[in-house]
């Protein structure tokens, strides 16, 4: 199933995708795409969805899942990636926290921060877990798993990288992390390891992967993550992403306003965003 | 005014602490210390205090702040500690965060994670957002504070340090980030770069200072965190701790089960933590 959430910024109601590709309103079966509807979703056996109210116009898309709690990212894993780079795979995921702020809709503008001249784009696989648990065996770890979606990892490397430690304040600005259009459950998805992606820039193809190349793959990343802390319903794990960030050109090449970013994973939907300076 | 959050983990209802000493609910005027209750305050002005309903018993105390999206923490920020490490003191605040999911009220336990034989302690001003804001100026900064408390940004150096990379894997573990007992508003606080501050292992001074040698004072860092992103209601930034982390001893000494951390900071209140192996 393709579930979203349809609506204004902080008020988006939950729905899902038909078979036709018509959205349809889910507030009358589940509150929100959050917490104990990701946790147990069994009231998805026994949905009729010829039923459900169809969603009229083009609504706004919301970020596909609400409530998270842990913005979870994991760095360099994409073996081309850190080919690219020229840095070593590392022994054991990289992870580092965005702000849970960031997160906005799939087609909501990237806002780039005043004062910043580095702002660069990330394609990534994000994984939204539903069932909690701690110290989840590998085995076990795809249970935990309530679906698969789009993000924009969007970064400011000087922000990230040249202003004084830890990756947090070029990672977290506003609307710097591009979250759906759909939250696809895993009965959709015969590989999470086996998804093509690719991000254009102004129609230009910037970013071309497959997370057959992740270094470190989704079971592993919720089993390993798991160890550190509790992961609750709506958390979102953003996978890495593949080779073609701007900051890998010679010389880099930044994101400014104007600029019309689109992105996507097969199977998960795709994204555009338009650039906008923060006035 | 002492407010304070009272009832079993997830189900806290808000309350205060009046001029005697007695808890008093809050349910009545406010639903949660959280949110709009902490963007305007007007609702403190009109209060009758002596008509709130007695809180009977010793309730569980919960953080004392809800719905808090980022906890945000600044690295190095004592002019000492960085001296008693032998490092410089950064050119601009080190920020990281720590996950959500680890704020606990301030009496419960330090749960030592599986695998851990690095967990330390660190006493920390906390400062709580109100008002939201983004770009705000320091002269305009600390209107934005809703209040100040007590927090013990519990750490895994093994975790932070040596697990390849950015310190979230070391800082966001459950139960390590004990939030409370009161949030204290601004007007009981004549002068927050002017707080005594301590903590105890097992009854021992380690920790003893003062936020008088913080490198960079509130007022700056909300204005500076607020040229990355929104700060919101019920945000928390940990401002850094001063000298006497466990780290720091020659050889380091860390926390076990059954050890008893006590902490305070001057007019915000103290913590009594107990250590706790996850099993």
């Amino acid at each position: 199933m393709k579930l979203l959430r349809h609506g204004a910024p902080g008020a988006e109601k939950p729905g899902l995708l038909d078979h036709d590709g018509q959205m349809r309103d889910l507030s009358g079966v589940i509150s929100d795409i959050a917490g104990q509807a990701l946790a147990d979703m069994s009231w998805l056996q026994s949905l009729d969805i010829a039923g459900l109210p169809v969603i009229e116009g083009t609504p706004r898309l919301g970020p596909c899942v609400g409530g998270t709690g842990k913005f979870m990212c994991i760095g360099l894993n994409y073996a081309d990636h850190a080919a690219e780079s020229g840095m070593q795979v590392p022994s054991e995921p990289v992870l580092f926290m965005k702000a849970t702020s960031a997160i906005c809709g799939p087609n909501d503008p990237i806002i780039i921060p005043r004062g910043s001249v580095k702002t660069d784009w990330e394609v990534e696989l994000g994984v939204v877990i539903g069932q909690p648990g701690k110290y989840i065996d590998e085995a076990d770890a795809l249970s935990h798993v309530a679906g698969y979606c789009v993000i924009n990892d969007v970064s400011e490397r000087e922000f990230q990288i040249e202003r004084q430690g830890q990756w947090s304040k070029g990672k977290g600005c506003d609307n710097f992390g591009q979250t759906g259009p759909w939250l696809v459950t895993p009965d959709e998805i015969d590989d999470p390891q086996d998804l093509p992606m690719w991000l254009d820039v102004n129609g230009q193809r910037m970013q071309t992967g497959s997370t057959r190349t992740m270094v470190y793959g989704v079971a592993h990343l919720v089993s390993y993550l798991s160890r550190f802390f509790t992961l609750h319903p709506g958390d979102i794990i953003s996978t890495g992403t593949p080779p073609g960030v701007g900051l890998g050109f010679t010389p880099p090449r930044y994101l400014k306003a104007g600029d019309v970013v689109d992105l996507g994973i097969e199977g998960l939907g795709q994204q555009r965003q338009v650039c906008v300076d923060d006035f």
